[in-house]
């Protein structure tokens, strides 16, 4: 992801973690928001603090602050800024990566010098960034479109969303991209000098990209056995068990740290936690060998849970074929090789299934919209389990209403162009598609 | 840093940012030497909290509530954990990167059977990923020992340290690597079942290399002109300048582009804040061009304000010779060079003044350290700003005393072997060498 935003002239930087709670007044609709979510230092050093100090939920504030000293003239638009830092929002009711008081994050703030620019680099993000980061690596498939106008970003004009389906059909947005338009800039009188020589704001974006995608993986892919790592995310090509009797440990671990070197690419072996495990580390990646004096059962128990997509197997008998066995966690699938093949098996396994993960995400989404034209047909797919697609006109009490009636709420407007157009046809043109779900 | 790190076994993980206030009770030296510097968050979600929590100014406190849970028996030794993040210690004055409130850093955390496991370790860290990655990277050479009773990190048995002669000849604590032994496992209750079937505490170390580093580049390297990055830091292989004309502008540009193109070894041009910057991003790394409308002395100015290693000049006349004009930045040499010869150039540059300023770095030590025999001589090196070296009873009265007369401070008990000892030969084998200097 650092390589895209790279590719898109986005520099890194980083702002203090401690924001002046005065700050806060600045942009009505963002206090509003982030107000009931503030962790505040109001001691330092043994003092009581003269300002008490917000450990950041997000940072526009700082940035504004950071771009009213930086900007001037339309020569130095655009501005574009990163930063990967964790963030920390008081959350009641928490779930591990999905919903975590602290949590970490990029936030990418920029600067335009008119609307247009900034939409299109708000959008640049979530389609060149996120969504071939989410799709590729993530191997996870959504829906991308705009959030209502109750469920954008506080201070934001425009929220751009991906929505993907977790497995119990209910929707995680994964990351946001928001046109903030001039609200902030205002707030803050950040201004520059425009091509006519007048004070003007610029056009404001941010957007995020958070552990929540871990959450994501995790309630996208994982089976009966445990978690299963999309292969491009997986830290090992594979974990190799060896296995054997007493009398041939030696000749086993030495033929198993072969096969692990090969894989690797080199031939550093570094111990990782504990005495009985130890990484080949090396320039085609890391392989893991478990050298547990435990039960295969059970070696072969933890590593399924652990859902690094391959296992090696190399049993005594393996050793005089120059054999051994390959185990995919995805399908379960055995199959036994020959030493010089492993390496193309080992690769092929991880192609295969990145994009098998890729496409079992995307079937269940396709498989899984309703087109609904009631209130009650909508209820009904919510409580199958599945996204409902609906027309709209847009007003917030039906929002209240699907809310209280079936814990549901709307996803996003899905742009044009998507899979889920064709089926529901908007009869007033007035109105728009929207996707509704229950929150992941 | 993290190859290294890897290539020792060490996995990187994420600990909380807050810390519960009673945690700090459970190491006393740990607690007197924290909580004067502690920023307390008392509210959360617009209520007060039960137990106020303190933002992390290190992490010893959570490694070892985690460990608590982690280990439990000697199979589990090793156990070495990373986390790279920010702290915040309160201070009263800051200095940019060298003592900021907030700073950046790695902690490492590790755990071990035996105390002698646990100081080669500790070692390991000090001298294969820390002094190699100052002297390769940051081309800076120091001194490394232990540090004195009263100079040791808080809960530490021993403290290793290296400390490099900033430019003005006094001693900046680039990074330590501490030996804590088993106070901070007495006080959580952190133990395991050992060979013999036993409970027994684990050896304790935990290290850390900060943002100060890059205060110590700044301070060590630059000059009148300005910062001087190390070749291998630098974020552009090259900045380059078109200077001509207004007639012949888009035949430079286009000429500039093409060398750009060379270098990077690849085509992707990005934007970099405002629309004057372009950077040319590669395999071989990024290439920044300067495409203002400014007056040339002011650019260059500019670039050497800066501090990248090597800038290019192409002047309207190379275009028909394709030569353009290599400037380094560090020595100011000039040279006019083939189109066909500037990666060679470039790149030859990078590695001889890379070796050149760890050089001037080793150089500026060696010649400024003075073996003093008195109280009055140490007092006179240190006001010409040289590390004066001492043989010392290891009396804290001494470090007082030095404190109060001349504002410095013990810096390091040096190891053996290093290039300073042929200064002093100690004459009473109780006594130790060590090294005296104003803090920087």
């Amino acid at each position: 992801m650092q390589k895209k935003l790279d590719l898109l002239g986005v520099q890194n930087l980083y702002l203090p973690m401690l924001i002046p709670m005065s700050f806060f007044e600045r942009e009505k609709d963002h206090v509003e928001g982030f107000s009931p979510e503030l962790a505040v230092v109001t001691v330092g050093g043994w003092k009581e603090l003269e300002e008490p100090l917000a450990i950041r939920p997000t940072s526009e504030l700082l940035f504004c602050d950071f771009f009213k000293n930086k900007l001037q003239s339309y020569r130095d638009l655009p501005l574009l800024y990163n930063q990967w830092v964790s963030v920390l929002r008081w959350e009641k009711r928490t779930r591990p990566f999905l919903r975590t008081a602290e949590f970490h994050w990029q936030e990418g703030h920029t600067l335009h010098e008119t609307r247009d620019d900034a939409e299109k680099f708000a959008l640049d993000i979530h389609y060149q960034v996120y969504m071939e980061t989410i799709r590729e690596l993530l191997a996870i498939d959504g829906i991308a479109g705009k959030k209502s106008q109750s469920e954008k970003f506080a201070g934001a004009d425009t929220t751009y969303t991906f929505e993907p389906m977790m497995s119990n059909g209910w929707a995680l947005q994964i990351c946001t991209s928001h046109l903030l338009g001039q609200g902030f800039m205002e707030g803050f009188d950040v201004s520059f000098q425009n091509r006519e020589g007048k004070l003007a704001h610029p056009w404001y974006t941010s957007w995020g990209l958070s552990t929540r995608s871990i959450g994501g993986v995790i309630s996208s892919h994982s089976d009966d056995k445990g978690l299963i790592i999309p292969p491009k995310m997986s830290e090992y090509l594979a974990t190799i068990l060896p296995i054997y009797g007493k009398e041939n440990a030696e000749k086993v671990n030495a033929y198993v740290r072969d096969l692990a070197h090969d894989l690797a690419g080199w031939d550093t072996e570094v111990p990782v936690q504990g005495e009985y495990f130890r990484a080949i580390v090396g320039e085609k990646g890391k392989v893991l060998i478990d050298f547990r004096d435990a039960r295969l059962g059970e070696k072969i128990g933890d590593w399924e849970q652990s859902g690094y997509p391959v296992r090696i197997e190399c049993w005594e008998r393996d050793i005089e074929g120059t054999k051994c066995v390959i185990a995919s966690r995805i399908s379960g699938e055995k199959v036994t090789v020959d030493r010089k093949e492993m390496i193309g098996v080992v690769l092929d396994m991880h192609t295969r299934w990145q994009n098998i993960l890729l496409e079992n995400s995307r079937t269940r989404l396709h498989e899984n919209i309703v087109a609904c034209s009631s209130i009650e047909e909508v209820g009904h797919a919510i409580e199958a389990g599945k996204f409902a697609i609906y027309e709209w006109d847009q007003n917030p009490e039906f929002e209240k209403e699907i809310k209280e009636k079936f814990k549901a709420t709307t996803r996003c407007i899905p742009f044009e162009g998507q899979f889920t157009d064709h089926l529901l046809t908007i009869k007033d043109p007035k109105n728009v598609r929207v996707i509704i779900a229950r929150n992941f």
